[in-house]
């Protein structure tokens, strides 16, 4: 049911940083796509049956930017990939634990998402998905 | 040839860090481990192909713990499986990316183990790991 679906890293200079990862992951990035809901870019790597999502914005401002303050990248993110994500966001709730959002939004890479409020998870940024049109 | 092994949480309170993992996981630890080469509690969660390492040292002077000044917890690192690790370790090398150590290190989940320095990969830690005896 579960699986590790993605890592969210964000990067100040996502050019630079898919020719890092291109060359680690012997790969090239198979998906790159604005996300509106988001206002990010974002740029993915396949490795096995995971991605890893690098996740980019110009605007100073933005809330993911303030990951990366000091360095130039930060692990962000992880997200599990689930098969009925309302149901999922129901039993987490039951849980105690918030989500950032009450109906799944619709994220990158053909997703609906949602977050898990860090507060209730120590600190640590959690994503729920579930492909669309699956 | 590669897959996410792993990704690494460091966490105050590992006891605390396990209930929450099990309730949003559904799935309890499947193993607790002390790492004697790297002076760390850790506890491994399996989700689809992939684990979640959960990670804590008591010493507030251990290097993890600048992960977590702020917060309770935080991704520390994540880890790409590889067939064969000083192949591996030759060719990130020869990309111009420094290694943590020469040589592989026996790390937990009966891995051996290698991280890429951070300052070659802007500041993300990635280690590369692979089964002994596989």
């Amino acid at each position: 049911m579960h699986k590790l679906d993605h890592i969210g890293v964000v990067v100040k200079d996502i050019q630079k940083a898919n020719e890092l990862f291109e060359k680690i992951l012997k790969t090239s990035s198979y998906k790159s796509e604005y996300v509106q809901s988001e206002d990010v870019s974002t740029s993915f790597f396949k490795i096995g049956d995971s991605k890893i999502e690098l996740i980019s914005s110009n605007d100073l401002d933005h809330t993911i930017n303030r990951y990366i303050n000091k360095q130039s990248s930060s692990l962000h993110h992880f997200a599990i990939r689930v098969d009925d994500i309302k149901t999922e966001m129901d039993r987490i709730a039951s849980l105690g634990i918030r989500l950032l959002n009450d109906t799944p939004k619709i994220g990158a890479d053909n997703m609906l998402i949602c977050f898990l409020h860090p507060k209730d998870t120590f600190g640590v940024l959690i994503e729920l998905c579930q492909e669309i049109n699956q």
